[in-house]
């Protein structure tokens, strides 16, 4: 464990750049005086950007890149054209070669998802990476993940997924054994779902550290907060999370239409103005904003594209406690040989040797 | 079109069975005199229901049924124990031998799936049948299928489902070409999707009837009401489904909470109680209560299982209307031979013989 926390920055992503990211920077700088940064991209506009945060100089290097990745590149284009050297690229290779903990991008998530694959590579153990997020809850918080890394899933990357989920958890909420849930549809005995079915008896069976497996879960449990840890599949998390993005704020518009329609209305407005902020706080992406890539070798936080300095800033936040409260040391604790589906277990075997 | 809608009602189906079924088809029946009842179930629980509304019994008939399908019942259960004698197959048995026009049960969405696919089969040309639900958006209305009647979707059935919500969306808007999408997630090249991109080139090139292909939609373009019909699989469907649920609720409570807080939000909440209403109204799952199921040999209706009266009364009318409004008839116009993936069009065969 370094004593700073050493976060490498791509300056030049999301739709604003530098003049969000560094001002992001500061504002975690000043929650975490334990951070250094080093902030890739065009020098001149990361310097006019850093004349408004002084405090953040003397823990800030800049590392000039030509190449910015645009948030439509796909990520093949993305790869072709900026491996090596853009910001984007620069960031993860800061990860890679060791000269920083964690590197944190607005950038679009296909590339920087596919940069951070091809560069990182997968844990020893692990297939596939997968994107977890904080999802705000009516109990608190819940990591749900894959929410669109990688599209279906067999019983292994679910496995897999459970238990790096689970030891983002152990971080986020403080506790030892994070209830587990694998998100099914309540239809029972619908073909297809043979990997969630054995990944569940994998959890059931198995006597896994750091997992309390709850069973399935359906949609709706995840705003319940019902499990600590939702786990599914890249294709329908994307969907869940996207599909909960769009209620929120249809129903954010429907109030506000419905708060301005009458004077009696509008007065209500006035008294419960202070409710009312309460729930766009809740409501507010930038609060929990920051997907975190889980299964690569390093640490590499995704922040929303459109965030602002102080959601930006959420994103660093959580890759600092990430780093801080050893992610990847607990995501090793969690993948024990017993997790294997189909489990060799020397132990196991001798065990059995012996008891004939 | 007869003149008089005949509607097939499992009565026993549901958390409430004759009690919520009756009255709900009482009000059904005052929306639209022209409608006809046939109630399954036990006849002295319906009878006694149907004291409570005498308009409704010169316009039913009662069928005495012993066996009850079960809420918990797995679909195959149901199928062994309440196969011909249960009153949920015999809803739709009327409706397969032409004593009713659609069948309307609040019993559980497996069994009743299960039953309806293997007495009634899927209609020429379609191999799986799906479930569609009416969704509220900003915009008004969209259709979204499939909500979890199979899980996985090839690209056939991707295409079959836009033709069939199309043709639902026909009779829901009044539009003779809505808008459809295919719902899929923002992260590009990601393998997995074939069926996905290769439903959207057949969408999109061949001219197909009545649908007005828009591209590619996300999950938060459900809530927007970006297009009048949203297809997905079962499994991505259902979830997206059921985590709008969740976050309507969540965000209900949220705001139950802070508007409790103050004496000023108290206040607040007496002076904007029209528009607390207007928004519960919206949220009121009983307005779009009933999923249609579609691709089968007859129209069945189901109806959210802890449904009131009023909401089971609306499933009622999703029923009618879909019966009034020849819904098979217009599936029948959209199964056009172009839609096939595989496209043997003897047309196409002989103009291209022409043309060389």
């Amino acid at each position: 464990m370094p004593n700073k926390i050493r976060i490498a920055l791509d300056a030049m992503g999301g739709d604003h750049g530098p003049e969000v990211v560094v001002p992001g920077a500061a504002m975690a700088h000043q929650r975490h005086s334990d951070t250094e940064f080093q902030f890739f991209g065009d020098t001149a506009r990361i310097e006019a950007a850093m004349a408004g945060v002084p405090a953040l100089k003397p823990v800030s290097q800049i590392i000039h890149t030509d190449v910015a990745i645009r948030m439509d590149d796909k990520p093949s284009q993305a790869l072709r054209q900026g491996r090596l050297k853009s910001s984007m690229w620069q960031a993860i290779d800061a990860v890679k070669q060791g000269r920083a903990d964690v590197a944190v991008s607005a950038g679009n998530t296909g590339a920087l998802m596919a940069m951070a694959t091809v560069h990182l590579r997968t844990m020893a153990g692990i297939d596939r990476p997968a994107i977890a997020a904080i999802w705000p809850t009516l109990r608190g918080e819940s990591v749900v993940l894959d929410l669109g890394a990688t599209i279906g899933a067999d019983t292994q990357h679910l496995v897999d997924m459970a238990l790096m989920g689970s030891a983002m958890a152990r971080i986020l909420l403080g506790i030892e054994r994070p209830t587990v849930g694998l998100l099914n549809i309540g239809v029972e005995e619908v073909k297809g779902l043979d990997e969630v079915r054995e990944a569940g008896q994998i959890l059931r069976e198995r006597n896994l550290p750091h997992i309390n497996y709850a069973g399935f879960v359906e949609g709706d449990d995840i705003g319940k907060g019902t499990v600590d840890v939702v786990v599914t599949e890249g294709f329908a998390g994307n969907i869940a999370l996207k599909s909960a993005e769009g209620t929120a704020r249809q129903l954010a518009g429907f109030l506000r239409t419905e708060m301005k329609r009458t004077v009696w209305t509008r007065l209500g407005y006035l008294f419960a103005r202070q409710a009312f902020q309460a729930l766009r706080d809740k409501l507010d992406p930038d609060r929990s904003n920051g997907g975190v890539f889980l299964g690569l070798n390093g640490i590499v936080i995704k922040s929303h594209g459109g965030a602002s300095a102080s959601g930006f800033s959420a994103a660093v936040d959580i890759g600092y406690q990430m780093v801080r409260n050893e992610l990847m040391e607990k995501i090793g604790q969690a993948l024990v040989p017993e997790a294997r589906v189909v489990a060799q277990l020397p132990s196991e075997t001798s065990a059995a040797g012996a008891a004939s």
